[in-house]
């Protein structure tokens, strides 16, 4: 049976959820979320899909699961990849993805939210200024962790490279420059060299043209 | 062996590794962290507890982790406990401890930081009233999925109670009244009459009142 995925592609946290299944080998779908719309409010999303109203949801027969680190781990389950290669690398793998929910991802995906999905006059430009020095922060983590590492933890891709890269591909501003990271530069392109990847916007259907 | 845990009684995050230990049963100290004096900044910490300067950390043996979710994990993974009793619940435990960093005390954990611990004339006021504003959105998701609930995975105490009360046991303002959530307010107390239950400033070293 294959595995659906409802998700879209301005969601990273969606990505993260998309990325660990096209890397996995698994048979796997994306199902279009109409986010912008408001499917994730509507009754028959609460009702039928995720009463929180959340994305990604990963149905694969009797599990129906969200939060894009769970759909991770049921993908590491069932595959064998990207858990980390012993103990002491899977506590480092739940490590990272647990610093990106709180660090990075969080915050990239909610500045990239007001500075670019509200409308303009709407935008809270001290809530903005103050996410992107946290944002900062966090970029000055992550690049100082990858001198001399090809992946965040062990010898290759595992959750903790598939969760932090969740929002650092989008080309909306929210802070993030490339350029300024050379370590997070040369991780993202290893990354996407990898058979089977793709940019968010290929991989999941929708995105910010849809609505122009 | 004597499990250590880098902590300090402000912190939540702290707290949350701390219950976990407290309730398991396996033998462990905190050891103190002067956060608000800048030890986690210190080279001396940077270089022999935790290079980004986390709090907190644990140490047992040759495991030296550190992110409350993780240590909650190598509890549950030495003790048998808080894991949730099918894979089921198992993803279900991961997903609330996921939601929790994302959505609870990582806003709980930066809002009671900024209203109390900065100086009053440093207090941002819009990022205060927007992460004021997430966090009643997360109080609501807490408190309806409690309702009918005595825990909020299953039948017992999980790493899903022991990471979302984190921060609400605390007495300083950030917006969370009990009385305004009375299926919180009443696992709170359920959770609170646990045997070996102690309050965050008893349980740990440092509170408030020593920088009085």
């Amino acid at each position: 049976m294959t595995i659906k995925l409802y998700c879209f592609g301005e969601s990273g946290n969606s990505y993260k959820a998309a990325l660990a299944l096209q890397f996995s080998g698994l048979a796997w779908e994306p199902v279009y979320v109409d986010f912008f719309n408001g499917e994730t409010r509507a009754p028959e999303y609460r009702n039928n899909i995720n009463a929180l109203g959340e994305a990604p949801v990963m149905v694969d027969g009797e599990f129906h699961l969200s939060q894009s680190g769970v759909i991770q781990q049921y993908v590491t389950d069932k595959s064998g990849k990207f858990g980390g290669a012993s103990d002491a690398e899977r506590y480092e793998v739940l490590r990272w993805v647990l610093w990106d929910n709180h660090k990075l991802s969080s915050q990239a995906g909610m500045t990239r939210f007001l500075m670019n999905f509200l409308p303009e006059d709407k935008r809270p430009a001290e809530v903005i200024g103050f996410n992107l020095g946290r944002l900062k922060a966090a970029y000055h983590v992550l690049n100082a962790h990858l001198e001399g590492r090809d992946w965040i933890v062990g010898d290759g891709i595992t959750n903790a490279d598939l969760s932090c890269c969740g929002y650092l591909y989008y080309p909306e501003p929210f802070g993030f420059e490339r350029a300024e990271w050379p370590h997070i530069d040369a991780w993202l392109t290893r990354l996407s060299e990898q058979p089977g990847w793709k940019h968010p916007y290929d991989l999941m259907p929708g995105n910010p043209s849809d609505r122009a």
